[in-house]
């Protein structure tokens, strides 16, 4: 948190999940001044949602005494599929209480500022790359690890967007030809999220049990209580051979589908973010998962690429959503453009 | 070819291959005025070809009537690995006389004019966006198949080149996870490269033949005379299965890593070049082919881009090369800037 005087203008940013919506004000050198996180309330449907977070972000404003005329414009993200050009939220998965909502016009007309729209994963990869670990580079894909595998590609401040707003789609990359290949939330064979996501994890480790592994996890999974990333990271750390190779050969996998990637952009970094990183590098065992990813990503690329390309944590945790959500509306209000931030043609 | 007088300024669009350098003098609007080849004849080595690159495009010059005047710059490419900061080509596997070159000084200085560098599959991509099957996109990924399989991305005018000119590298995405996959020229095992280029289709033909699969190949094979995809193209049209199979598996496999691409950039479309495209649009098997890819692909991506992304034939044939470096020399011109094509930080 910054004293409010500072860098403005200002700008809102706001992150719209299944459980809560997270709002944050941000100046112009990307600090936070204020961010709160509200319930998502789907029930009460969208219309009450854009009406709540007009309300929270007038209460932000209020609390750090900064000049309403100062915040001039508003980044709102939302999961996937979303219609960019015409403002709307489509059929996201984890919010069908919001299906099919003209929710730009709706945001931006409780909140009294023009809103910049985009999807969540390629926020928070501007975020990262604006204020979190990709602020030294110029170019930088992340990838999001968690009940799904996002991700979002910026180079020299542009956002790889695409015509159908599926660019930096990087958990749809297949690592596997195989038809019979593990499926992912999309029924797709041999994506990178059919083998990287949670439920990827977990299903190795079932499966490593069924074949007659040793493993801690055995009881917990014989008695069909729910196996989950933690567990699997807390047994790993405990010494559990069977659920630390489960979470390397993840590590193996994540590497696979980089490799495509960086041979497609070339960037300076590729950073994980998301729920599933073991730890981070506030532990051995995440340290010892990014090590791994390198170690097989590496050797698997052209030699210019081999030593010099990134692969780091993300940095902003749950923050990158809004904070990289106010990076865009920050960037459209620099061009003095409408909604759309893109190098294409949307 | 055009009148002479038409769409000044001119540039210069320079092609280095292994066994010839193409020239060409390209308009402001893309036409090429005249055009020639000349034997690279390595011998020689890199100064001397430069000498006649100079020498060709002054004679190219003179019989079309252009004023000497009017030709601002010239693009030259060559295979990679190369320095485009630098302007020097490296180790190229092709043109071994050629490595460690100071090209882009040298060319600069026999042309006199400024020279715009990159890598030649990059400059077809361009070539191809410019003026040939790209022409109505905006954005568009091209994959040349050939001995290599080459690759270039384009999105609104902006090469996506990389931090060390990997950009767009798509015959190193990976197609097939196994380590004892099929390797590349570059010794990686499972790339696209080593599933869809020349090689690779000749060894699918004689795997099938050793494995007792009965083809008019065989008798080539156990001559051990040199099978080539051309010799299977013509199989294949005279009712060979095996060899019809062989060329289908390479359209399949072509389809697997264009799946990955387009979740990568999201392009207007995805176009296929260089000499293996078994008859293009002109040939009942290359209509076949190119269906295949796409009914290949199209059912493995995101909704929205399944019925969308297009997948083409590239239309400049050999051209492709010359007029994209023409047209990078274009761009270039047109910021006034050096030598840098590319929206990342070389």
């Amino acid at each position: 948190m910054v004293g409010p005087a500072a860098q403005t203008p200002i700008f809102v940013g706001i992150d719209i999940g299944g459980t809560n919506i997270k709002l944050g004000l941000v100046n112009d050198a990307g600090q936070v001044v204020a961010s709160r996180s509200i319930p998502t309330e789907q029930s009460r449907g969208a219309e009450d949602g854009c009406r709540r977070i007009g309300e929270t972000v007038r209460q932000l404003i209020a609390e750090s005494q900064v000049s309403s005329a100062h915040v001039v414009r508003a980044g709102l993200v939302s999961p996937g599929p979303i219609d960019v050009p015409r403002g709307r939220v489509l059929r996201p998965g984890n919010i069908p209480a919001w299906w099919d909502f003209p929710i730009r016009e709706r945001a931006s007309h409780h909140l009294g500022v023009p809103v910049t729209f985009n999807n969540d994963a390629n926020a928070a990869a501007y975020g990262e790359f604006w204020r979190g670990a990709g602020e030294r580079f110029q170019s930088m894909i992340l990838l999001t690890l968690g009940t799904g595998v996002g991700g979002g590609i910026i180079i020299g401040d542009m956002l790889i967007d695409g015509v159908h707003n599926c660019g930096g789609e990087c958990g749809h990359i297949l690592v596997d030809p195989r038809d019979d290949a593990p499926r992912d939330s999309l029924g797709k064979s041999g994506s990178l999220e059919a083998y990287c996501n949670a439920l990827a994890l977990v299903a190795r480790v079932r499966a490593a049990i069924v074949a007659g592994g040793n493993s801690t996890l055995a009881s917990i999974h014989s008695a069909d209580y729910e196996i989950t990333p933690r567990i699997v990271a807390e047994a790993a750390e405990q010494g559990d051979e069977l659920a630390h190779g489960a979470i390397m050969e993840t590590a193996r996998w994540l590497a696979i589908g980089i490799v495509s990637l960086v041979h497609t952009i070339d960037p300076d970094a590729v950073v994980l973010g998301g729920a599933m990183n073991f730890g981070g590098l506030a532990s051995p065992l995440g340290r010892e998962f990014i090590e791994r990813v390198r170690t097989e990503a590496h050797p698997r690329m052209l030699e210019p690429l081999r030593d010099t390309v990134k692969i780091e944590f993300a940095t902003l945790g749950g923050d990158a959503g809004f904070v990289g959500s106010a990076g865009l509306a920050r960037l459209d209000y620099n061009k003095g453009t409408g909604p759309i931030t893109s190098i294409t043609n949307s």
